[in-house]
């Protein structure tokens, strides 16, 4: 997988990219990363990027030529047949999810346009972005980190990535519902114990106990999903009557 | 405010928190930050912070002990008379929103616990996290980038840290919609020209547009919010009309 990420900030993200599982995936050759600063792609001998709204309004507004060029350069320096997906950060997005990282896991080359100030030209948008991704419902001081976090959970999807292949499936998120609590050594710490069941050797028990709490959770903490879940109703209404201490 | 990070990678966020924004927001004094990494808090000899869980299962665990040390260090090194705001984030806890920014943002300390392998010991979520707060529906690889997303959106919304204060008032997300397209120069890119009306300089029929085309984009990438949206039906019914193209 090939990705470029175009920001104008390139120092202050470069080093998330070589820390940790994104420098392992990196170093094994499941993605190659490059981050390029369109400020070398400016029109104008000043090297801005960015000018005042027409119609009036605060805050300057990324002109659309510099990234036009920058992509162009990506591509030129890339020289794959497959078309990119060029993936604009904004929160005008369509929110990005677990699925989302799934369906771009299979790209062969991702560009991330990493916005600033008070956004794009729209013609960044209307001509140039194939998808506008949003990470949530909160404002950012920039695109930057929502690309990193696009970028972290498509990489640790790719073959040979993460050295546990069992430990990604069972994540949260990935079957619709939470992770179930769980515990490491010592078994008692301060006035706290580990939960009995778990120590008992009884996979049936633990597994029971598990999937129990994971519903309780996700019930309890995010009752959107559970209401997405295909649970049969006896089990739907046992959590329920769980969580109200019944 | 007081921002303490605890994770096992400093160096892979140190960058970030000394760029563009939030390092104009610590130059001004307006925030106190430092990353402050467990390992150092481990309970043995060979520095290690992970154990099996019990029960069985794939992965590492976080342990106990380090993460309860390692808060208790930094709040004797603030010395602050405020109980602090611990939060962990974990794909489990509560999605965060830009009304939790503006929530956290009138805090005097928050300290943020970023978790990597499988997740934390239960206990830290038990008894030494105050909030658990996810950034979204997805897995990433640790907890930093999303405690940078909330350190982020928290700082940029202290006082005096944005250059223009109209400029955060007007962002997406701020009133439950999504921002209007915006354009700047050059006028014609390609072969493609700014909305006629946004250089009419008739201001009332810029604000007509703008109003109507924020509404559109709601409706068309997030019905979700614009459901939320409290409209009266006439302008509803026209915008539902508009979108449709009729």
């Amino acid at each position: 997988m090939h990705l470029d990420i175009l920001s104008l900030f390139p120092e202050a993200i470069e080093p998330y990219l070589s820390s940790s599982v994104i420098a392992r995936a990196r170093q094994a050759d499941a993605v190659d990363i490059r981050v390029t600063n369109f400020r070398d792609f400016s029109d104008n001998r000043h090297k801005t990027v960015d000018d005042y709204p027409f119609g009036g309004g605060a805050g300057m507004l990324l002109k659309a030529p510099p990234l036009f060029a920058a992509v162009d350069h990506v591509r030129a320096l890339r020289n794959l047949d497959d078309e990119p997906r060029v993936i604009m950060m904004t929160p005008q997005g369509r929110t990005f999810t677990q699925e989302i990282a799934h369906e771009l896991k299979t790209e062969r080359h991702l560009i991330f346009l990493c916005g600033h100030y008070e956004g794009f030209d729209d013609r960044v948008r209307q001509h140039l972005a194939t998808d506008e991704l949003s990470i949530g419902d909160f404002v950012l001081t920039g695109g930057e980190l929502a690309a990193l976090v696009v970028v972290d959970a498509v990489v640790r999807l790719l073959p040979g990535v993460l050295g546990n292949e069992e430990s990604s499936r069972q994540d949260s998120h990935e079957h619709g519902m939470l992770e179930y609590p769980q515990y490491t050594r010592p078994r008692k710490f301060r006035e706290w114990e580990v939960p009995e069941v778990l120590l008992s050797g009884n996979h049936k028990k633990i597994e029971e106990w598990r999937r129990r709490e994971a519903l309780a959770k996700t019930l309890t903490n995010r009752p959107d999903l559970f209401e997405k879940l295909s649970l049969d109703e006896r089990e739907r209404d046992e959590i329920v009557r769980y969580v109200n201490g019944a």
